[in-house]
């Protein structure tokens, strides 16, 4: 076994390459795209093995994020071929200006180096992650989920097959072999090593990497977001919204898990919600949680304590009255994550209130809070999104991948 | 006293406020400015204590730095008025597209919301610190070196009275009482209070924010710059440069540190560094410190172990002979602090290879790393220069003390 500080002294070694031009990774990234199909069967013995595995353990749903299927390794390598269609986000010259002494300044943008991600068990992440890290410039050290580890072993050995195609050095990505939380906390305290930690997954591996991390982190993904329906809201939109913000896909992290609505409205609102979410048409019934003021209205569950502080990641959701646009600004600051939130309302200057004041990665005016996504606001792919300020916020594509750093040439300027 | 705490929730409650525009962000600005000229008499006071209390236990140069003067608190006044005159960070719409279903989606800077700085015994950051943050829309939570509160604590006096005096409420600018290691600490660790932290100082305290902060935090300053002379320089220019780089100011983290020399000019180069240095006509000599080679050429001081990490801020610079661009390179990774380095070489490629190559925020070809400052690169200001990468490199204006979230209006689209 290779341990993982020899991965990571591998990897940082590679960073230091001369950086790929665009048209040599495109190149490998459709080569990586073959590898891939090429190697399906390979892929769907070693998901099979991990299945087997984890099917004494884990649950149908976690059973399901494992399993691979031809189609979804074909969808695997489109995702491939679509980032190499992608503009090349290394080299741009962000802010350019020449100084009066003739010093021409150029703030140009460059890979961070080493990107480590901690992931669990989706084996798609694999791929994508690899894809990203590399178009954008960056060495990947990947350490995904133990229960996934034969399908992204079985990936990450495709994948660097494409690479050695193409000529060039396979430690551009790279797989911890270590599967402990061992390798996890190593890749964490990595300094000098790891030039940018991304965790993707679940609250408890967020909180471990904020917590425990001494190398650059950036917080992704848990979502308890808000949809405000103000007293101005036009109802008929108010439910499309939330129906699509809590039921299009409910385990999404942009998924809708709090109402919350002005009293003034409650009453003629209320009783439609509820008649949308527990009506007999639907296949998949959503269950409210009330506050003491809702229930006088609808009679639905009584909200626990810890109902506007869940991501429930299912047909749940948490619902209150509040008294003002102050009072939902107030309650999103104190229980939001800050990812997103959206407001209902045909009152532009409630709205303007609420966009200013919200505190969260996307703030949404009569929209669903579904649309917080790299191809959705047009980055054309995602490695997660962003819950935190320091660089990236929201959905992070190839530019969020890449830092700067300032090119100076001079004639012998002195100051 | 008012504990840390409850000063930094004031200050996030603040933040919570409508952003100022900037037509009230400046009329303070100048209003803060008059303030600090009209309690000149008092500051001047306040400074004369801790000069007195500190007399007996720090060096004359700290005490230089500590003291103020009519002339000084002028400097701070007119700083701040330059802050006035600068563009409005917050509000830009930094990016903007229209989604194919018809939602408007731009992104748009908004400030962090509660600033924590750490600094040390200069009063000037004391304001400096208050304007940038106020002027980017953040509210600051200052915390500076035991030996300058009473100067601190005099100037932000000043500065709530100006604020006051435009009805703006004065928690927009707050100074810890607590000058001792648990405020610090204490800030470090405010997770949802501080949402930026941004240590000024020297490595030690940087060194403590870096391992300790669990908010984020931006790595600022130290500075082991260095100058390659390559084979192919113009050594006049080379001798120039490093003489700006060295003495123009040796105290500075933009100052060169070490000089690396290509092995084929040495022998032509090294005698004229020496002459350089150690000429009679010089009031501050600088001392080479060099390595078994370079003494070969000229007779100085031999590097310790230790002279290749060593940010001197004093007139002296470690001098190593190396054979190649690639091996000045592999250098400056291993010993770098990846701040600023600069090449010396009339050879165009040598000069792409070691931009791309060299990871620090600055990369100069044939000029002096002293240019690296927010007014020497247009910033107007600088709140600091940061040696990370997530984020902000190198000098961090005003801009930088944003971050950004995207606002989304629609008309009832869903996903």
């Amino acid at each position: 076994m290779i341990t993982t500080n020899e991965i990571l002294l591998r990897a940082k070694a590679v960073s230091q390459n001369a950086p790929l031009s665009c048209e040599v990774k495109n190149k490998a990234l459709k080569a990586m795209a073959d590898a891939l199909l090429r190697n399906s069967d390979e892929i769907l013995k070693a998901n099979a093995l991990d299945i087997s595995k984890a099917k004494e353990t884990v649950s149908q749903v976690m059973l399901d994020r494992l399993r691979l299927t031809t189609d979804r390794i074909e969808g695997m390598a489109k995702g491939i071929l679509e980032v190499a269609d992608l503009p090349d986000p290394v080299g741009r010259v962000v802010q350019s200006s020449v100084h009066k002494n003739g010093l021409l300044i150029e703030k140009t943008s460059v890979p961070f180096g080493v990107v480590a991600i901690i992931y669990e068990s989706r084996p798609n992440v694999t791929s994508d992650a690899a894809a990203l890290s590399f178009k954008s410039g960056n060495v990947c050290v990947l350490r995904g989920g133990k229960e996934a580890y034969s399908s992204a072993y079985a990936i990450v050995k495709a994948l660097k097959e494409g690479l050695r195609e193409c000529g060039i050095d396979e430690n551009y990505i790279n797989l911890v072999e270590d599967t402990t939380r061992q390798s996890a906390n190593e890749l964490m305290t990595a300094v000098g090593l790891v030039d940018l930690l991304i965790p993707r997954g679940g609250k408890g591996l967020i909180k471990a990497c904020t917590d425990n991390a001494k190398v650059p982190c950036i917080e992704t993904g848990t979502g308890i977001c808000h949809i405000y329906v103000d007293k101005e809201a036009d109802l008929e939109k108010a439910l499309k919204i939330i129906d699509n913000a809590k039921t299009s896909r409910p385990s999404v992290c942009n998924a809708a898990e709090v109402c919350l609505v002005h009293k003034s409205i409650a009453p003629l609102f209320l009783p439609k919600l509820y008649d949308s979410f527990y009506s007999s048409d639907r296949e998949n019934k959503v269950e409210l949680m009330g506050d003491s003021e809702v229930l006088k209205y609808i009679n639905v569950t009584p909200a626990g304590e810890n109902d506007f502080d869940t991501e429930f990641l299912d047909y749940k959701m948490a619902v209150k009255i509040v008294n003002s646009a102050e009072e939902a600004v107030a309650h999103i600051a104190e229980h939001s994550t800050h990812h997103s939130e959206s407001i209902i309302t045909e009152d532009g200057s409630t709205a303007d209130y609420f966009t200013a004041r919200v505190d969260s990665a996307a703030v949404y005016v009569n929209a669903s809070t579904r649309f917080t996504d790299g191809g959705e606001f047009g980055l054309g792919c995602e490695m997660g999104i962003s819950t935190q300020k320091l660089h990236a916020r929201g959905p992070m594509g190839l530019n969020e991948l890449n830092t700067y750093k300032y090119i100076i040439k001079g004639n012998g300027q002195i100051r």
